[in-house]
């Protein structure tokens, strides 16, 4: 049972509310976010809600039979909207497109992507500056002076960005520059740093694990909106398998299925999703009629030479290409 | 090596361009289909083919590098368009639909659910008539009979019919009422099978194993052509993996990377490939965008009471409002 | 509900039983092994079988919860003993070790081998004589021929012999020459083939599908047991998993549950299981203790040169080194 | 290639032998552990290392072709003995038994189960006290308060306490109690821990990550070794696979290979691993076969009401039962 309370709401009011949980024997956990203060209260599956629903300094109150209660769809029906700032949303209706290199590698090839995303009107702008890498002895990336001229010029053009956090200690030295929080695949259900997540106020992309089911990614966002933070992209990235033909296998049934659960919006990533240039562009496609709210595309100025991971990544011409498809697409999935 | 030979090669040029395969250590194996004469010819891969090309008898040769030869798009580089007869296709830039019921159930079924789709000017039914099923006291089907009667009221409304075959032995009675012999994800590597297959001149409908790699699928495919058959239509069906939120993964990569390997049609199945009637829809969809070349729906007059496979069955309502997105989408991806 | 009838019941009996079971809603099925008749009463689970119990012509009644019957520890708590004749036996408390070469190639094979194993006291040669090959362009065994000559040799040294039966129509020329008929992981749930096995009354070794699970395994001995054929084995040989250090992930949890689930010998084949040879040792090992009643070990005379699969093939003399490990382990797992 | 310093190795000498690697376009990675100073030299596989070897300072050098360098058995072959201080060891010949709870729930639980190894001569007990949950609103552990308790009765009883570590900022706190810091399967590469867990001196327990590959584990390990530590464990846990009957795959296979390919010890988790109380002993007696250094036991002394996974945890009679067994198995395993 979610209740939302009353921003006003009285100590005594409180009080009471809690007692009558309490004689029904429910735990409770109070959550307060950018937007509201809930009441999780857990445990008792056989309660009438409208005991609660008519108390004072109670806003609203929803049975949520789901294990997961703040992101499910049956207590939010509605598809959430997150607000970057300065006009930019993803979710809520809105078809976002995320595209940037894999890991930034200086500050030439900022600036002629973030050319290219103006020219082309993409707002946000992805880069790596902390890599995990599976090898100890691989680049690890720019780090945070990186970041800080990645931000500078990117804000200067109005586009957004979002970079990866692997780390609680690292959250506060990016709040500055970073748009959006990526939370990557390894550090999926890293709960430490979910916690720390939920207690900033910007948005955050968290990714399903390599292997995570949907149950577990759906946690891990409840995770972060009960420790504060209301503002979460869930990211589809690609699934291991015993197939060896692409690098990942990037699951579409975890795009569509999450739709029906969850009012977060899901944005996919087909460049790690697959690892392969040529599938690419027909995910893309084929992601935004599953239902996807959005697609993070691996692009580079020189992909042949890029740092890591070249080998999915597109050209700017690709990208170019690509793009005419995608609004194409969209449109026709809205009027659907 | 694949070369083609003309259909009226004399015995003496035959001879001829043997001895010179042996010559550069090939191994041969000569393949006669419904539409030409091959001779595959394996082992030497550092081997000039203008040396072959010249020779008398020889239409054509080709180097191909995959372990695939027959099926692969490096040897036939255009989409091949299966001919089903009475001006039906598979493939070769047509979109088709196959829809019906998982199992044939009764003849008042078979009626109905041909005169919707005679309305909506679907080509193609299917309706299974011999099932497998893991348990060996489950209802495994109304059998030959019932596949007559199946066939009789769809061939008088020129709908061709798709049915599973389980076993050599029943492709002779099966032959004179289908339209296209499917091969199940369980027989997927049942070798004897197809060769069997190979030696009839009727479409295959072949499904990738259980889980098969695309490696295996393409290899099965080569084993029905090798043996004589051409008319080979591949099936996307999902795939076994640790996700339990759906029942199989419909893996979507799979056809975009099918549609760069091979010049054969792929067909995706999102009814049995996910299991779930609401991700029916979104992955149809989706499937389109990948590159696919038709789907299979499973539907049912009433879903609720299917005798089997109910869960992820379409009602006509629902069939019928799916109609429309599918062609809305493929007249999009057509002009990409 | 399994009910034992006797083999003597009368008509008379048998018709009043059916018809107490038909009153209480049961869907029943008779089987009629090599050593009893039973019948399968499906459909209500809350039934007091003590009203079966005392009718005349049934020796005996269980009721069995799980979703497979026969093949269940619920229904018969000792472990089944194989007899393969001549004194020679599977399962109940021995521990059978089956050795010998991926495919039959050559008579002088067959000598080298058998006479190993002939001094060794092994008591059961594999050798596959019709191989199932992902590409049609492999080698597919030496047939027939080569199995009449491998029996041949065999049994005139009182060696059992196992090979594979890849479908209906060669069970019966096999059926002389073969001992235990194997079926591949790929034919695991060829349910035509099963259903053929359950009306011949030699001894089947059924793989366990590339990715079956236990369940399906159940299922399909299920097949053979209810088509009439009691004498089953059960082969754990590795499933497919993400990773791919090794061909397959030996399971051996599959063995300790399966020990614990049906009353049928299970076997491991650790080297199809893993495809390397430095883990067939440990593996063998450790499949004694997860509670396995044999091995099936692959070896060669030249493992180099074999001609399949030769990387995990034993020679001669790695396999005698093994063979008194494994007695050592088996000696100390009997006592526990 | 990895090249050992002397301690006492000049300035000059040092700088004379990067000299020579830079002239020879080698990478170099610098290591100081507890035990001795590295040199990785990384990117020139064709390399005389005798042109190293004589140099003066250079103790040692190996040409290590593996991916992984400080870990490998290429380098090290005989097998790592870890020592935890006052005559305990894991590895190097020794099988170590780790048995305790899940989570660290009370008091009287840690002196009833440390008793009973006391008495049983287990000389390492776990615990958790930071426990990582899919949900936020399950049971988190009783945090360092409760591992303060837990060391100093252990500690008390020359036994030594293994814990789990989720983040950088507790390893501090943690320091003075535990004796083997725990590295959970969901932080098998949250490379930040893993970093960090390098700089410290006592012994990590690795384990294998929810969907890990054996590549992977050594690579994590090699952070860690390559950061500063060499006393690493390795722990196989289960692998996510599609089959739903045990909670985990337990995967010895991966125990045999680890036992080829490093030196470091390797450890199995059966409980975890399997999910099964009654998979516990037969997949502990098989680990021991598959060349597993010891095993780490899940009891609980009332496991019906456990505050975690009672399902798979031992009673304390049952896990005395079990120790006898593993005593003699690990005395027949040594014998071979």
């Amino acid at each position: 049972m979610i209740i939302q309370l009353n921003q006003q709401i009285t100590s005594d009011d409180y009080k009471q509310l809690l007692s009558i949980l309490n004689k029904y024997n429910f735990n409770t956990k109070k959550v307060r976010t950018q937007l509201g203060i809930y009441l999780i209260a857990l445990g008792n599956t056989e309660f009438d809600i409208r005991i609660i629903g008519n108390l004072k300094g109670v806003k609203d109150v929803h049975a949520v039979n789901d294990k997961h209660k703040l992101v499910s769809r049956k207590w939010k029906t509605s598809p959430t909207s997150i607000d970057l700032g300065d006009n930019h949303y993803v979710g809520g209706g809105d078809f976002s497109i995320i595209a940037g290199p894999c890991s930034v590698e200086n500050e030439a090839q900022i600036h002629v992507i973030s050319d290219f995303l103006k020219e082309k009107e993409i707002s946000i702008m992805r880069g790596g500056v902390f890599k995990p890498r599976s090898s100890p002895y691989s680049f690890r990336g720019v780090g945070i002076e990186g970041l800080q001229y990645f931000a500078h010029v990117c804000h200067e053009k109005n586009i957004k960005i979002i970079s990866e956090v692997m780390q609680e200690e690292m959250i506060q030295p990016m709040y500055p520059y970073v748009d959006i929080f990526q939370v990557g695949a390894r550090n999926s259900q890293n709960f430490n740093l979910l916690d720390a997540l939920g207690k900033i106020d910007k948005p955050v992309l968290l990714k399903r694990g390599i292997s995570g089911t949907i149950d577990e990614l759906l946690y891990s966002a409840e995770y972060i909106f009960s420790g504060g933070n209301e503002k979460i992209i869930l990211c589809e990235r690609g699934i291991r398998t015993y197939e060896k033909a692409y690098r990942n296998t990037l699951d579409l049934n975890a795009v569509a299925l999450l739709k029906e659960k969850t009012h977060l919006p899901v944005i996919v990533d087909p460049s790690h999703g697959t690892g392969i240039r040529e599938l690419v562009e027909p995910m893309t496609l084929a992601s935004i009629m599953s239902g996807a709210d959005g697609v993070m595309l691996e692009m580079h100025q020189d992909p042949q030479n890029a740092l890591s991971d070249g080998q999915q990544s597109l050209s700017l011409k690709q990208t170019g290409s690509l793009l005419e498809k995608i609004n194409a697409t969209v449109t026709l999935h809205k009027k659907m």
